[in-house]
């Protein structure tokens, strides 16, 4: 049988690495697959991890232990992600995107997967940490960013719905107290299936203006006896301060009334 | 300056094309990238296409002229397609998954990122040869896998809504006739903004039954003056054979009078 060459060895691993982010690969796996010693195999993985890291394009490690082997996180470095969050802001600062209510237009930029991909990359690093084992948005609008979180975290993801409906089969239902003005009565229902007792559960959304669906989240989280290990949303507005859900990270602020009212009125917040 | 070495460039190229499918790059972007010439990015590619082919990890192609460049597509082997579909059907046959109504318990499947992933891979493979240039869904199991088709297909997602909410402006809204027993009408409402005349669409959904909701969305990119390109959906029921909406074609179909009655409600489809 033919040998199987090095640069053939490095494309197939990387390949597999970078299509599972976060997920931990065996070197075994890799041996067999490759029919390869596994010297020879963390000698590649040194390679691709030193040519990743050179060029910003995310980060290899070797877990070692019983559970050990081989992991791909797509990080971000703080230049590429400074630059991106401008960018995004810029887009964002359209006028016409402003809607009544105080709502912003954003559903073509968060279900772009270039967009997409790295705002979920983004999240997810703020969070690798904490470890959730699950994700956590409410329908409809942070879907799209919220399962790109998902992916990069190699945590399945779990909807919110307005109302339970029928063929999600049996659903737990609470109230919470949604909007900044109005101080509106809504319900959210969750599939009872979807999380068991102790979970770690990371919440994403596109939007926090109150923060009262974000708290609702949380609250569910309570009832399945669920523990948030965190809240992390695309854009936050800047009024009112005190959001109704505590120590939730954004992005990006919408300010209207900030410093370059009526140009800018998206920018980055201070986390990247 | 140190030279890049051939390993090194491999490792860029594909964690950069890999992360972004069905998306053409220049050769020159990684000409300029990799301080390399054209012919040595040239022989990189073939060395990385080679690979990938062999393991049946996708597919690399250079296109030629103006527009040209290289690009990644995850594509799959029958055997890796029959093989998942095999397994997704056999999981989703548990009686307990059987809801009220004929329908199924699926979100924990679709929202898995391994499952979501391949899922799109698989419905994103059959219409390559379409180019679409959106993808369409309604709210709200639907999503991941449509984001996932989407990222696979490197198209952005459009979602329709059961009832036009302030926050995403301007909005057409439809009637459409749901559910195969029943006959409700429902309706569907979709932003102005986010879809152009002559734009070619691909609709993705989990479940189709009787067909009617995704009739919906052909007749709403009938309002759009849009081009469906196709209809792709994760599971079908094996009844009404006639669907409301013509040429969808399913990964999986639901039949619990089937041959197997009882025991795999669930079997792959005949496209695979």
């Amino acid at each position: 049988m033919e040998r199987i060459k090095r640069n053939e060895r490095l494309g197939v691993m990387l390949s597999t690495l970078s299509q599972t982010p976060n997920q931990i690969h065996t070197l075994g796996e890799f041996c067999e697959k490759l029919d390869a010693a596994k010297s020879t195999i963390s000698e590649d993985i040194d390679i691709l991890r030193k040519a990743l890291d050179k060029h910003g394009l995310g980060e290899l490690s070797t877990i070692a232990g019983a559970a050990g082997g081989v992991r791909y996180r797509a990080t971000v470095g703080r230049e590429q992600a400074r630059a991106f969050l401008e960018e995004l802001a810029h887009r964002l600062s359209d006028p016409g995107r402003l809607l009544p209510g105080g709502f912003l237009y954003t559903s073509d930029v968060t279900a772009h997967p270039a967009t997409a991909r790295m705002l979920g990359r983004l999240l997810a690093q703020l969070y690798y940490d904490a470890a959730p084992q699950l994700v956590l948005t409410m329908e409809t609008k942070g879907i799209p960013i919220a399962m790109m979180t998902a992916h990069m975290l190699d945590a399945p993801l779990v909807i919110a719905r307005r109302d339970s409906r029928a063929y999600e089969g049996p659903a737990v239902k609470i109230n919470y107290i949604a909007g900044g003005s109005g101080e509106k009565i809504e319900t959210m229902a969750l599939a009872r299936r979807s999380v068991r007792p102790g979970q770690r559960v990371l919440i994403v959304d596109d939007f926090m203006k109150g923060g009262g669906t974000l708290q609702g989240m949380v609250d569910m989280m309570g009832e399945f006896q669920a523990q948030v290990v965190g809240v992390g949303v695309m854009i936050a507005t800047a009024q009112p301060q005190q959001k109704k859900v505590k120590g939730a990270k954004s992005l990006l602020v919408l300010d209207p009334s900030g410093p370059n009212r009526g140009v800018e009125r998206v920018t980055p917040s201070d986390i990247y």
